[in-house]
């Protein structure tokens, strides 16, 4: 059902990185490959940031503790198929006896092994077949493995997720690779369900966190499925250093590559969310502040009316007055507003174009790729958010999720 | 569909009140009622409240207009199938038509006829067939129509919702009748779609004004479908004063009889919301304000996953977890949490409460109606929120709404 979403072709290794990936025991499959291992070489800087839930999961809270003593990451231990999440006090544990696992195997610490989940809510975490896989996983760390890791952390998702750019800096081979996976409950507040970017350029610490901030607020943060935020949202950014480039915020061409990735990562969780069968752009301009631009972008992508009527191709383009009629915004003036679907002007100045037909507004929603575009014609501020539609297999999918 | 919602049975007449309803041409099905005319005897009080979108319709827009300038209100005219809405000005001329028109054959002004309109939003108000009906309509008002009234501002609603009790004032006989329509586009933001209370109680129109605004805050703004707020929402309580008993907030009988009669207008829609095969209450209590109370409340109810989760009767109870986890609070601590479905106990003080098990959640969850209950621990501030399931056919209702 993936929307213009292919398996990722060409992924390049990214010096000082390696991975494995491999069915564990923790989903019924067993088939499915469900745990990660990815090892990073001393030296590489490493940023993540993660859900902003009040109930955010034990794996989270222990990266978060990891990553507070300042020690240098060396692994991250990344399940699927469960989250950890609502499991409380017994929750930490499970994830740190995990931690100390791959400590132990490799000898660094615990705090320098950071663990991860995803799957389903408030059921234990099942260790014992964590851990019994991780010598197996160990033996298999490969740097051409990103394909299968990205195999590995997949939930509902229809196809495994990842983007991949080789760059040349003052005459130097710099690789970005990055994978994610979500195509439900995605309303990433920090960051998406999991993701991993890795370069082998090197890059201060300071500077990747910001850079990864950056990058996730016009990526992960602009992206809705459903509203609905995980409890195991995290996203990480790994500079390694290998390529012996050290670049910063500055750097124009490494910038844009980089941003290429996360944006392309975001979207594709878009174009494989839940029973989506178009992808959605929603453009928000002229608003009086970006929170105001990105309030009406947001109320539109999450409306279930709005969705449901992209599901059908119907141009009942009432319901995106309506949604905008509904966005709670500091500042709007209904009679300057412009509303636009694709190439076709609906409003102009809050009146309906006397040029628009049921046929130009029938063939625009029959795309599977579908922009909207409103003014709102007060200010200089704008927002751009990518969601999916509502179908019968969205209802399908989460209804027989644990069955 | 409904959840335990029957045809109403006896709706007694309101002494001052005379309704009248028919199929005009507005509706594509030539036997639906479509056109409703509601009569009101001088000397009444009357109060409204309108939907808060910024996007709000003509007839919405000149319900406010004629009552800023304080005529008596004499007649209400309500269509169904098309709402008015998103169209401009040649609206605001449709609806002042239609208002002229009753005012004509009626010896009133204009000013004392509010219009209503509920239906597909961004297309023209047919006011031909409108004008057309009006003379017949006004020869079959009668006192007794409620019935028929309620089934002529139904749009997707597969029965008509009224409530009506009568009771006894001071030796006297005090009648209290009300409709309400709707099923999607349901988060009313500050009445629901459309509205009508009537009682033969004579109350000054400020107490009547404080009155409705009180009633709808735990009734119609106490409900969400789709969290998504009409164009149209109105809801107008009548006070005709035929009964000979004033009565005011402090008159506690009359009070408790309104409250009923407006919570049980404000569920039926729920219980007949799109597609919906459960009436789900969530309680919050324990919150540091009602705002948050509110707000936690909302959060579960409009998720999408609890929603699939309650429609599949699947006690993925990990999603309200996650629901409360992503509540916009101004205070939380998730050590504190106590959880509730029904029965049985979910969390208790953050942790998964060791007595549960999937056998008892499966329990509640098959049941065609259900509480969520939260409590926050924090302090004294409560919540309670009715909402529907989402269903294939909630999707199946609004992918073919206008086909």
């Amino acid at each position: 059902m993936a929307v213009g979403l292919q398996t990722p072709q060409k992924l390049h290794p990214v010096r000082g990185i390696r991975l494995a990936a491999m069915h564990s025991g923790i989903k019924n499959d067993g088939s499915a490959k469900d745990l990660v291992l990815i090892e990073i070489a001393p030296g590489a800087s490493l940023a993540a940031v993660f859900t902003q839930s009040h109930f955010s999961a034990a794996p989270v809270k222990l990266c978060q503790q990891h990553l507070g003593l300042e020690p240098e990451a060396r692994f991250l231990l990344i399940n699927s198929g469960n989250a950890n999440a609502g499991t409380g006090a017994a929750g930490l544990r499970d994830a740190t006896e995990c931690c100390e696992a791959v400590a132990e195997l490799t000898g660094t610490t615990r705090e320098q092994v950071l663990p991860f989940s995803t799957g389903v809510i408030a059921e234990p975490l099942p260790v014992a077949p964590i851990k019994r896989a991780i010598p197996e996983l160990l033996a298999r760390l490969e740097a051409d493995n990103w394909l299968e890791a990205a195999q590995g952390i997949m939930t509902t998702d229809t196809m495994p997720k990842a983007v991949s750019l080789e760059l040349e800096i003052d005459g130097k081979a710099v690789s970005i690779t990055g994978m994610a996976k979500g195509s439900g409950m995605i309303k990433p507040d920090m960051a998406t369900m999991l993701s991993y970017i890795a370069t082998d350029a090197a890059i201060e610490q300071d500077e990747l966190s910001q850079l990864l901030g950056q990058m996730v607020k016009g990526s992960f943060n602009s992206i809705t499925v459903d509203g609905d935020t995980s409890t195991n949202d995290s996203c990480v950014l790994i500079a390694t250093g290998a390529s012996g480039v050290r670049v910063n915020r500055g750097q124009q061409e490494f910038c844009q590559a980089l941003r290429l990735v996360f944006e392309k990562l975001a979207q594709a969780i878009i174009r494989d969310a839940e029973g989506a069968t178009k992808f959605i752009e929603v453009r928000v301009e002229g608003a009086a502040s970006e929170s105001d631009a990105r309030s009406v972008a947001f109320t539109i992508a999450e409306s279930p009316l709005v969705k449901t009527a992209l599901f059908a191709s119907d141009p009942n383009w009432g319901r995106f007055i309506m949604a905008i009629g509904r966005a709670p915004l500091s500042q709007i003036d209904p009679d300057l507003v412009d509303l636009y679907l694709g190439g076709v002007r609906l409003l102009h100045q809050g009146l309906p174009d006397p040029e628009y037909s049921e046929a130009l507004g029938q063939a625009e929603m029959s795309r599977t790729e579908i922009t909207i575009r409103v003014n709102l014609n007060l200010g200089d501020a704008k927002a751009c958010i990518w969601t999916s539609d509502l179908s019968y297999d969205y209802v399908k999918i989460n209804a027989e999720y644990r069955s």
